[in-house]
């Protein structure tokens, strides 16, 4: 055995991914998992359902400290990853009784008939240890080949994720401490960010500090690697952190799985204040990204999807006025608020966001064309009238002008949306913490 | 050169794939554009920003026809794909002039400064050829390995998609055809999939069909490989085809890339009819999933969110009564059927569709335990009332009992009232369609 475990390689086993029906999300999960717990992955490998093609990749791979082979345990004849273990390490495949019996329990627990072919899965390389799956048929596989360590888990997450946690993790033996933290940014752009942190980002830091971009949040990832004895990384980390706020201030809104609907949620459940929505190109994104969250309805009523002009007239009183001709229109400054203004005051929230815009690929105009989209704000007036009336909401809208495809058209408005009322929850003028279009 | 590509590897350069803080998609999306043109993958490999590590990645997987490299062809010092292929190429490293042309003409189109460090990306290895990218700084490169081809591209999709369709695809020797199809269902499991098709999804029958699910849609995949001079594959693929329809049937939703929301939108729109929506725990996602389709403002007019039980009383017109103690409460037939028919009359649809339940992880009881889901569809009713007044809705409703997580509770009930719909515009009793929950 090598004495630590300092580099991982992660092997996915399946002709439907090499051949392309399915998309691979196992190997991303445990190189972030392994590397949250000080092992570098040096390499992802996705061979087919092949005996020899799977023999000789795990052979290869077990250059690295630890090898992690997903997929391939099914009881059919195109799951091959037993024996592909057992070439690899010159070894023959027994019957593990315990496993026989995990088999025969899982399928009576289900009342489910157990098929001769399911005892297949019950089988392992003599020199190998069978690895309890409670969430399915296929047991893992604990083996050794060059001396180094081969985990063998099913490919379904749901089966490997709980198999890693508890069969992986407690034998993992780093060599060194790595210690991360994520912080996340909207509105700016990753070239901006690199911009703004200077030589911060320079390589061979420690801590290092790196950017990821995905569907216009930009995070900023510190790694900090240390040997097993230090004790100095919660110091280091927050050293960084505390520059990178210095630098990018309220484009911060999160950490780790904070998530700009979360901090909204968050910001807007401390406050006791509640959110609406009325949308029209995001077409019910916008609600659906707020109520992906657990216990969302603490904050957010619900609202309105008004893809017609008669539902905007209709359902949140835009005036049919704007939809003739000369007025401003379906997409403008004047919908938006009048959307968001209308919601407001039917639903009874503190807030309401509206949006409506032009997602393509079609329906663009020289003068609004393809990718302009309205953004707008309404909340209940802070301050009672002078004159004893109802107070008038305080209301702000914006252009956006997103050059890009129909999804990211719609996903980066709905941010654009939940960044706008961010801003205001905090105290940040928007218009100085997004780019305006002209 | 080998005459013909039969086989194909895929190589994915860069440190924030590795290290797993980024989904590698190309690999998968080349996999399926190389299958459908004859060329089976047999391996996907990742190595981090690393010049030996890639250079030797290239080299061992030169053993298939073709190579296609993605990522690692930026500007910065981490960007070591030219220099790796080079040595797999066992060659040196030149400036391609049109390439530098390429380059600043793409800087100066936008009023961009070209800094000096993007004159890397006009380096190629001496005998390689460099390949135009209309959509960023970074040319690709076609390069020689073991006398097989190696196309390296840059790794964001919207950069190497079109260059992989403009500057890889015309230059494929495929040694045979391979025709493919594949067919959408709803509401079936994969096994009872399986089971229904029995002998046609063997092994190394040509077609072959196999399954994948993804989402709740279980697809079937016709496959039939051929030699470059047959033409039967046509006439082939029509006959299984035909077979699966006869032992799927109406579960058959579509074909190829039509979608459950695509589908219903098109048979809506023939029918010159209109649907709306009324969403609890859904949030947005099933008008989400609507919209997401361009066109989708043909049938769609729009709809509601009443995430809050006072929404659903003042929006939609449910009962207050429902929400009463002793009442049905907010997840039953009762309240998704007032949502329905509420949604129906306020917007002036044909259809309404509702969806109301307990998407989790939390809220659930012993008799609504989570993922407990009531769907509902009203339409208007099809003949005037004999008494001339007006013509009650048509209603149905179910009960679902989805024990997953809460994202997969919401999509499948989304999916799910999408079925319902379609199954009654196609004139089939959902009942018997669909899993009943006793």
């Amino acid at each position: 055995m090598a004495s630590f475990h300092r580099t991982a390689a992660i092997l996915s086993i399946g002709d439907e991914l090499t051949l392309g029906q399915t998309l691979d999300t196992n190997s991303r999960w445990l190189s972030d998992q392994l590397l949250s717990r000080g092992i570098v992955t040096i390499e992802h490998a996705t061979v087919p359902d092949d005996r020899n093609a799977t023999a000789s990749a795990i052979s290869r791979l077990a250059a690295a400290d630890i090898v992690i082979v997903t997929g391939g345990l099914g009881p059919t004849a195109d799951d091959l990853t037993r024996q592909a273990l057992a070439d690899a390490m010159s070894d023959q495949l027994i019957e593990d009784d315990q496993a026989l019996q995990q088999i025969t329990a899982w399928f009576a627990s289900r009342s489910a008939t157990m098929r001769e072919i399911n005892k297949v899965q019950a089988l392992r390389p003599s020199r190998g240890l069978a690895l309890p799956n409670p969430n399915g048929t296929a047991p893992g596989i604990h083996g050794s080949v060059h001396a180094h360590d081969v985990y063998c888990l099913p490919g379904p997450p749901h089966e490997m994720k709980p198999m890693f946690e508890a069969q992986v993790v407690p034998n993992l033996r780093p060599a060194r401490k790595v210690a991360t933290r994520a912080l996340h940014t909207f509105g700016l752009g990753e070239s901006e960010i690199a911009a703004r942190l200077g030589p911060l980002m320079d390589r061979g830091r420690n801590p290092v500090v790196g950017t990821t971009a995905s569907q216009g949040v930009v995070s900023c990832r510190i790694r900090y690697e240390s040997d097993a004895t230090d004790s100095s990384a919660a110091t280091a980390i927050a050293e960084i952190e505390s520059q990178i706020h210095s630098h990018l201030g309220a484009h911060i809104f999160g950490a780790e799985s904070q998530t700009l609907p979360s901090v909204i949620l968050n910001l807007l459940e401390s406050r006791r204040e509640k959110l609406a929505t009325a949308e029209s190109c995001t077409g019910g994104l916008l609600g659906q990204l707020i109520t992906d969250i657990p216990g969302a309805s603490a904050a957010y009523l619900g609202g309105w999807v008004t893809y017609t002009n008669e539902l905007k007239h209709d359902l949140v009183g835009v005036p049919e006025t704007n939809f003739h001709p000369g007025g401003p229109g379906a997409v403008s400054r004047e919908t938006a608020i009048a959307m968001a203004v209308g919601g407001l005051e039917r639903s009874g929230a503190d807030h309401c966001l509206a949006i409506t815009g032009i997602a393509g690929p079609d329906g663009g105009t020289p003068e609004k064309p393809v990718g302009t989209v309205w953004i707008a704000r309404a909340s209940v007036g802070l301050l009672a009238s002078a004159s004893g009336g109802p107070v008038p909401p305080r209301t702000e809208a914006r252009r956006l002008q997103i050059n890009a495809d129909r999804t990211t058209v719609r996903d980066y408005s709905a941010k654009a949306a939940l960044a706008m009322l961010r801003f205001y929850l905090i105290g940040k003028s928007e218009t100085t913490m997004m780019r305006q279009v002209k």
